[in-house]
C-alpha cells in the first residue's frame, strides 16, 4: 500500500467523530461523553464492547440499581469482583436518561446516614478533648484518650458519603479508574443540563477522590514514538484538541525528526493518554503555528535552540479541573534538559528582543479572546443605544458604563479602511460586524489587516494581562501557563490562520515562556497576588492606552 | 569469573544483614526499619544517600521540625517540590529519637482544630438537613440545600486531621509514596515501644491513605526474571522471607526453567518490589519444600501439570496491614493460567487423594504453630503443678481449665520411645522437653519421630483448622490463604527440616490449594462464618480424637 493509500485509509478510520473542532481549551476538555464512551470500548477489559448503551443489549434500570446497592452493601472484606464487574457492565448499558437517574439515585440515597451523624455529634460534644497526654498520662487517661479518638473517627467516617464506598471499592478494581472518569463524564453533563444541588456535592466529592488516585506520582510519563501501536496513535489523533492532526502524514511528522510527543498515562486505565504534549526542538521561538506545523525538511535537533510547546490536550472529560498539564510540563522540561543539553546551555538564541538563558516556550492559542472582546462590543452597543449616546461620538465620560474600546485613532484608522461601508458607524459596531462575520473576510483586505492589527494586539494584550476572574487570568490557557509559572513573553499577529485560530483570537497566538530558573517564583506571585509576569516588548502593547488615559484627562 | 567466584562475590554483597533469618510470616513482615532504610538509599532520587541517619549529616531537631511545619502550612496552590524536597531530606538525618520526637509533634500538635469542629457542629446542627429536594426545588430550596451541604463539607473536612494533608502532598510529590511508608514504618517501630494513643490514631489514618495509594489497580505485575538488573535481583534476595535465597545459583534456579517470580511494583516506588511470589511448575503438589528447591534438573514445563506457590515475601514494613497479597495470587494465576492452559486443563493429576480440577497450589509455612503449642504445653504444665495433678495420671475431668492435648495412646507410645529417660514424667512434660531443644535431636531419632509424628499432626490439624481468633484462623499465613479463597488439602510431615522449619511448626507444612471455581465462594463462607474449607484427608487426622472422646465418656 503506497503511502497516500494508508494515509486516506488512516484518516477515515482515525477520526470516527467531529471531535477535533471543538474549540477547546486544552485543560478544562469537556468533549462529549459519548466520545469518551466509543473510545473507551476498546479498552474495557473483560467486556464485550460494552462501552456505548446503543448498541449493546440494555438491561433494566432497576436490575442496574440492585447490582449498585449489592456493590455498596456488600462488607469490605467481601467485595467480589464479580458484583462490580455485573455493575459496570450494568452501568455501561444504561441510556444516557438512565444514568441520569441512577446518578441521582446515588446522589441521594446513597449520601450520609444524618441520624448517625446527629447521634454520634452528640456523643463526641459530652467528651472532653484531649489535653497534654503526655504530662498526665495514666490508664485512666489512655483509655478515655482512646475512646475520644474512636469517637471522633467514628464521627469523621459517618460524614462520608457512602458513595464514597462505593468509589473506592471501583477504584481497587480492574480498570475501575477509567470506569469512575466516565461516570464523572456523565454527572458533570447532567449538571449541564441544570444544577442539582446533591449530585453537585457528589461531583466534588468524586473530584477530590480521583485528584488523589491520579496524583502525579502514580502517572506514568511515556513518549509517544511511530514505533508505538496504531490504536494508541489513533486516540492521538482523535483526542488532539488544539491543532488537528489532518493525515497520517501530519502524525508522522509529530512524532519524528525535531518533535517529541510525550503523553501521561495511569495502570489502571491502560492504552490511554490521558494527556499529552507536544513539542517542536526549533532554532528560535516560532511566531505562527504554520512555521510549526509545516516546516519541512525540519532543523538538525543539535541546531535547535528552543523547545517548543506548541499543544496540550487532555484527553478524559471526566477529569475536568484536575490539573494534570501542570506536572507534566514540569517533567517533560526535566526530560528535554537532559536529553539536550544545548538548549539550555545556550545563553542567547538571537530571539530579537531577549536574550534567554532557556528557552522553554510554547505558541498558544487564546481560545477567550473572540468571546470576551465580542461580548464586551455587543454590551457596550446595546449600552449606547439604551442611553440613546451618539454612535459616532467620541467616548462620553458621563455615562458610567459607556467604555469605548477603542482610542480615537484607532476607530479613524478602522473608518477609514471601510470607506463609504463605515457610514454612520461607530468603530465599535465596525469592528463588531467585521469580526462576526463566519467567512473572515477581513483577512483577505490588506487595508483593513492593518486597520485592525493595532487594536487588537492592544486589546488581546490587556485581556491576556488585565481581564481576571477572581484574581486569576480570565483566559483558560492563560491561566494554565501562568499557574505553572510561565511568563507572558510575545503576542503574535496571524499566528493561526486556520478557521478555528480565526474564530478564536481573530488569528493572535502568544508565546508563553518557561524560565526554568524563575518558575517557582512567578507561580508564587501569581498565585498570592495575581502577578502576571510578561516581557517589556508585550508590556509596550498596553503603553498607548495609558497615554491615551492621561491625555483624555488633560483634554 | 567463574560460575563459583561470582556467586561468592553476589553472596557477599547480597546479604548484607541477616534480614533473612526473621521467622516472619509472609504477610506482616516487620522487618526492623534500618533494613528497609539502607535498601531506599539507592532508589531515593536526587538525594546522595540519605537513607541512613547515621552515615550523613544529620541536621537539627528544630530545622526539620521547621521544614515540616512549611510543608504543612504551605498554601495547597503553592506547594513546592522543594519544601518537600527539604523536609524528607530533614527527616532522613534525623536519628530513631528524634524521628520518634518529630512523630509525637506531627500527631499531637497537626491534629485536628477542634475549636473549629464545635463551631461548625453548632453551624451544621441548625441547619435542617435536606429532605426532598426534587420535589420542592424552589430557589429558596438550593439555597438552603447548598448552604447544608457546604456547611457539611467543611465539617467533614475540619474533621480531617493536619498531618493528613502532609500525607497528601508527600504522596503527590515523586517518590512520596516511599518516603511514607518509610515514615509509616518508624510509626510502627515507635508503637512497638509502646501505645500513644495519638500516634495509634495517626498510623490508622496513614494507613488508610496508603490503602487507598496502593490499591490494587494503581500496581503492575511484572516478572522477574535473570535479565533484570542485579540492583532488582539483590533486592529479592534481600527480601525474601520464607525460604532464603543461599547463593547465587539458588536464585538462578528460582527464575530459570520451570519457575516463576512476580511482583507487585508501584510507579512512585520504582525499583522496589512490594511483595513478590515465586512459583514452581511440577508434576504434583510437593510435599515437601526440599523437592521445590532442588529438584535438578527441574521437569520439562510442558509435564507440569500444577502451579505451586512456594513463597511469598511482602516487602515494606510501613505496608504492614494492607493485603497486596491478595490481588497478586489472583493476578498470578490468571497469568499461569493463560500462560501454561494444561495446567488448570488436566482432570487428575495423579494426586494420591483427590482427583483436581485445577491445580494452583500452595506449599506453606505454619509460622504459629510451635509457639501456641508451646505456650499451650507450658500453661497447661503450670496449672498441673498448681493444682497438684499427679502430673503421670490421665486427663482429670474435676479440672475445669486443665486439657491433655496427648490422647492417651499418643502419650503411652511417646513414654515407651523414650524409655528411662521419661521417667515420672507426664507425655505433655516430655513433649515440651524434646520440641524446646535448640538442636532438634529429636528429627535424628526414628523411635522419637514416629512417636511424635501422629500427635504432632493431629495438633497442627486442630491448630490449623479450629483454633481461631475473632472467627479467623489463628495463623497468619492460614488467615491470609483463607480469606483469599484457598482451602487446606493436606498436611505434611517432615516437609521443612531448616532450622527455621523446625522452630516455626516442626518441620510439618501445608499444602492449601486454590480452585479456581471456588475461590469465590470459599472466601466468602470464611469471611461470613468462618468456614475452612478442608480435604478429607486432613479432616481425617480431627477424627481420632472424637472417637476418644466418646470412648472416654463412655469408660
Amino acid at each position: 500500500m503506497n503511502k497516500k493509500a494508508l494515509a486516506i485509509l488512516m484518516r477515515a478510520r482515525m477520526r470516527p467523530n467531529h471531535h477535533a473542532n471543538f474549540p477547546l481549551p486544552p485543560i478544562s476538555n469537556d468533549v462529549n461523553q459519548l466520545l469518551s464512551n466509543s473510545n473507551s470500548q476498546g479498552t474495557q477489559s473483560g467486556s464485550n464492547g460494552h462501552g456505548n448503551g446503543k448498541l449493546n443489549n440494555q438491561r433494566s434500570f432497576e436490575a442496574v440499581r440492585e447490582s449498585m446497592h449489592s456493590a455498596i452493601s456488600m462488607h469490605k472484606t467481601e467485595v467480589l469482583d464479580s458484583v462490580l464487574n455485573d455493575f459496570s457492565e450494568g452501568y455501561f448499558s444504561l441510556s444516557f436518561e438512565n444514568r441520569k437517574k441512577l446518578l441521582l439515585t446515588l446522589a441521594k440515597e446513597y449520601d450520609l446516614n444524618r441520624t448517625q451523624v446527629r447521634e454520634l455529634i452528640k456523643q463526641y460534644l459530652g467528651l472532653q478533648p484531649p489535653g497534654n497526654e503526655a504530662q498526665s498520662g495514666g490508664v485512666e487517661d489512655e483509655f478515655s484518650l482512646t475512646t475520644f479518638y474512636r469517637i471522633e473517627r467514628n464521627l469523621r467516617h459517618s460524614l462520608k458519603p457512602v458513595y464514597e464506598t462505593l468509589f473506592e471499592r471501583i477504584n481497587s478494581h480492574p480498570e475501575g479508574l477509567k470506569f469512575l472518569t466516565i461516570l464523572r463524564a456523565d454527572i458533570l453533563s447532567v449538571l449541564v443540563e441544570g444544577n442539582i444541588v446533591s449530585l453537585r456535592a457528589m461531583d466534588s466529592n468524586l473530584k477530590d477522590k480521583l485528584s488523589t488516585w491520579l496524583s502525579p506520582a502514580a502517572l506514568e510519563l511515556h513518549q509517544i514514538t511511530w514505533d508505538d501501536p496504531a490504536s494508541l496513535l489513533e486516540k492521538i489523533v482523535a483526542y488532539e484538541a488544539v491543532h488537528p492532526i489532518s493525515n497520517l502524514i501530519d502524525l508522522k511528522r509529530r512524532l519524528g525528526v525535531g518533535r517529541r510527543c510525550f503523553a501521561y498515562f495511569h495502570s489502571a486505565i491502560p492504552c490511554e493518554p490521558l494527556i499529552f504534549i507536544e513539542v517542536a526542538l526549533l532554532k528560535n521561538i516560532a511566531e505562527t503555528i504554520q512555521e510549526v506545523l509545516w516546516d519541512h525538511p525540519p532543523i538538525a535537533e543539535s541546531e535547535a535552540a528552543c523547545a517548543l510547546f506548541y499543544s496540550i490536550s487532555s484527553t478524559q472529560p471526566g477529569l475536568a479541573g484536575i490539573n494534570l498539564g501542570k506536572f507534566l510540563i514540569k517533567r517533560v522540561i526535566t526530560l528535554v534538559k537532559r536529553d539536550m543539553p544545548h538548549i539550555s546551555d545556550i545563553p542567547s538564541i538571537g530571539f530579537h528582543t531577549h536574550s534567554l538563558t532557556s528557552v522553554f516556550a510554547t505558541l498558544s492559542p487564546i481560545p477567550g479572546f473572540m468571546p470576551w472582546l465580542l461580548s464586551k462590543l455587543a454590551s457596550q452597543s446595546r449600552l449606547a443605544e439604551a442611553e440613546n449616546v451618539s454612535c459616532s461620538s467620541a467616548d462620553n465620560p458621563g455615562l458610567t458604563f459607556y467604555e469605548n474600546v477603542l482610542e480615537p485613532e484607532e476607530e479613524r484608522a478602522l473608518i477609514d479602511s471601510l470607506g463609504d461601508l463605515a457610514a454612520g458607524k461607530s468603530g465599535m459596531e465596525i469592528l463588531l460586524n467585521v469580526l462576526t462575520s463566519t467567512t473572515h473576510e477581513w483577512t483577505d483586505s490588506d487595508k483593513l489587516l492593518s486597520a485592525l492589527k493595532p487594536p487588537l494586539m492592544r486589546l488581546c494584550t490587556r485581556y491576556l494581562l488585565q481581564e481576571k476572574k477572581r484574581g486569576k487570568a480570565l483566559d483558560s490557557v492563560a491561566n494554565f501557563h501562568l499557574q505553572n509559572g510561565a511568563m507572558v513573553q510575545r503576542i503574535n499577529w496571524m499566528a493561526d490562520r486556520s478557521e478555528k485560530g480565526l474564530s478564536q483570537s481573530a488569528g493572535i497566538m502568544v508565546n508563553y515562556v518557561y524560565r526554568t530558573e524563575n518558575i517557582e517564583e512567578y507561580a508564587q506571585s501569581y498565585f498570592s497576588k495575581g502577578h502576571i509576569h510578561s516581557s517589556d516588548e508585550v508590556k509596550q502593547y498596553t503603553q498607548p492606552l495609558a497615554k491615551n488615559e492621561s491625555k483624555d484627562s488633560l483634554g
